[in-house]
């Protein structure tokens, strides 16, 4: 690994800064290490998916468990492979599996975590979770298959 | 069927109207029909994943995705069952599949359909794709099912 | 729960010596408590895929996989709401997903283990796993949702 | 293409018939054109999953499943791309997902359709479906990505 968590969380909160969805809906990064990363989705009028009951859109939780897996497989690569990648240039999804286990409550916050599960040489896997009050009772549990397109040779 | 193509998409349009996660995304409904719904996404700064290309983050075709399916099996359900739903209530995601073919490119429209593809007691299942010059090259495949909680028997 | 883990297995023993699936793979049962079921299969000629490697077709695995998770999903079911099932009667596969991690090798043995993560009134759902040497380098990891048919009201 | 359909049938029929797990299914090859193979599986007493109901174990259907969209997948990338691979070597399930639209009914056949839906340099994704009566009533339906593993340079 060329650098520690501290240097990769400091990379990668500036690279997700500059990202316009992720900053669209309000999310914030919690924890970013090699192979895992944590974030946060303050609860907020415009994500509301159910007017009536206030409830969050399941595709809110649903796009930011995508983002998480991707930054987890991201830096998990770039821990194995260092300069591989750059943030998650030359990362793309290739499917997603979400599975929703509970409503959300409104009005509480929302942490989505992404891990990096396994990394083959063209082939990264993770796993994700969204959760409110504990990381034992999840909303959400994802799984997601992403393929390393660019890996650079510097 | 209680009521037409016509009357179903005016309901249809004018609840989609106050979902706060559809309009912020900047969606809009193209059809709605029983069992099939078309949405467009215009391309907006604040969809991008990746500022470097300008591509639209996969979280939000996801997000729609997620969405155009629920409101298929909704409106799949109420064909079959007059009155067992109203719009989207009652409904809930259980899990979501997203494959993701091709990358979409920078600048144009995305399309998005949801298709109820069958409808059992308490479990609808549905297809998606996104697409954007043309229906037969789709960026992103969804299936999904959802659990049918709350049927009115009024 | 109305008996502990010995009579769960013994009853889930006699069970699964009574499905012809179940042996026609030559699989046998490892441990079965409630949430929990855990099954060998024998590396044997007649699951090979391809002939020339002599690995096992992931056609086996995956329907291991299926009814380890089926397994879990149906003890724990009957943890919770005793007399609800008996067996996996009155329990249908909604979905499942798999993915492959990496390849099984030829020779030797692979173990599936299924556990309910969540049983909620009329879905559950799992997580299953395949290894051989060791349970943190799985062959393929598993996620499926149950359907809950014909809860008993005895 | 380097042959029609029919030299492709003869040489999948030939190299289906020393697949052992395909044989111990009992199944036999239909159809196989470049991008898709139709299998039948006869109903037979050791697929069967319950004893009481006579009904097909959900994982011998997935087991081919599996294998009809890997035949299509490994079919479609050597029509687009010549001797790149050979029969199905070459070719990893990188991941699967079946939903289970209806119960298979007891005693009759089984057919199950694979079709390679996209094929990128490293990865393909298709498209199955498993049905008895009709090919619009199915009883499952399946998509996957495979990975293009060892392209021949020939």
């Amino acid at each position: 690994m060329s650098d520690g968590p501290n240097e990769t969380l400091e990379r990668f909160l500036s690279v997700q800064g500059g990202i316009p969805f992720f900053a669209a809906l309000g999310a914030s990064m919690v924890e970013a290490v090699p192979g895992r990363s944590v974030m946060r989705l303050p609860y907020a009028p415009h994500l509301i998916g159910n007017p009536d009951t206030g409830v969050v859109h399941g595709g809110a939780i649903t796009g930011l468990l995508d983002h998480a897996c991707g930054m987890a497989v991201s830096s998990g690569v770039e821990a194995e492979r260092p300069n591989s990648l750059y943030g998650m240039r030359g990362l793309a999804t290739l499917d997603l599996r979400i599975d929703y286990l509970r409503a959300a409550k409104p009005g509480a916050d929302i942490f989505v975590v992404g891990e990096c599960i396994r990394v083959t040489p063209r082939i990264a896997f993770a796993r994700g979770r969204a959760y409110q009050e504990s990381e034992e009772a999840p909303i959400a549990l994802a799984t997601g298959a992403f393929m390393i397109t660019e890996p650079r040779t510097g």
